[in-house]
């Protein structure tokens, strides 16, 4: 067994998963450019079939600005179970579970989302990790603002 | 400090921490056959004092067969707070919370479990992890089709 | 690379979770001697601006206690998103989500809280790790019985 590689996997799993953190605590507190800056530059986020998928941080930043800024009061986002697989030494793909709260601007009730994110991560040059792809996937939702969901694949 | 074995046993604990999410992942998919190949062939699964516990992989994924088909429309399974102790190099228990939010299939409103999942492990002679034991317990339901469980054992 | 430093610390990492789980699994149980029993002598714990914040262990152990004992039929407390900064090999900070939902002993509707928990440690001179402090922060309740909290910080 080859100690050292198991311990930089070890190092570079603990790195995608205060990746998948970092998205929820800037998300949760307003801060799009942070968000976009965990993403690689040409990534990809797909919210579900009632919008289109934002492609690039830039656009990243300035969507996502949006809805933080008119749709939501406040959100919380608890992630947990994260399944992840290398793909080789510079790419990783994970599944993880996600359960949502979220409060409306317009007083609307408080919306829930349970489900997950599939996530496509790539190590930079740099040597950091960064997001490539997000799809969010519901098991199901409660007074949630899209009524459309891509599903997780029950059968 | 044997560096060798601390590496080797983070390493049992991720691949311990995959089981636990691996149980949710194709529970929530509705997989009962994948759910039970988590299983040792000898497993007990005891889901509360309202039902038998169950004994045997090939018992557990017909078992759960019938409650993904007839009972649940959709499930999400978060689990978290794993707390694992290991009782020798191929045996461990856990303790880990769950949150857990079900659909149901004849219209019921959306029922909610708190609790946690004591689970025992054993390492197979072929070298993978595999669940001997699963008790749920619950600090409380909401709405749950169950009214009876076993308790997380509040004084 | 320093792959022994790097080890320690990854154990380090789990040595701490554990401390915030155990938190949690004591909590749930109703055990605040083994709640207080995690932080430090003069570890200092902010439950929000309605009231003051509890200094030392034993005044941890006997303030809990009073809202196990009266306030609270049954609690469970779900983390993750753990995010863990080190600050010295003996100090360490972590923001860490929190959903909890608490069952009242008077009867009133289920409170939840969906934030988070900022807490400092500190390795102590017996070589393990304690809680120095800790602050809730919340994004939002729902019959929650406490009015006011301190907010999450977003934008």
């Amino acid at each position: 067994m080859n100690f050292e590689a198991a311990v930089l996997e070890l190092l570079d799993r603990r790195e995608i998963a205060d990746l998948i953190h970092s998205y929820c605590f800037h998300f949760d507190r307003s801060e799009p450019e942070k968000v976009a800056g965990l993403f690689t530059q040409d990534a990809t986020l797909d919210y579900g079939p009632e919008s289109a998928t934002i492609v690039g941080a830039e656009a990243i930043a300035s969507t996502i600005a949006v809805g933080l800024e008119h749709t939501f009061a406040a959100t919380s986002h608890h992630v947990s179970n994260i399944q992840l697989e290398f793909e080789g030494p510079d790419a990783a793909r994970a599944v993880t579970s996600l359960y949502a709260w979220h409060r409306y601007a317009d007083g609307s009730p408080d919306g829930e989302l349970w489900g997950c994110y599939r996530h496509r991560f790539e190590r930079t040059d740099a040597g950091s990790w960064r997001i490539a792809a997000l799809v969010l996937e519901a098991a199901g939702t409660s007074n949630f603002h899209r009524q459309t969901m891509h599903p997780i694949g029950r059968r």
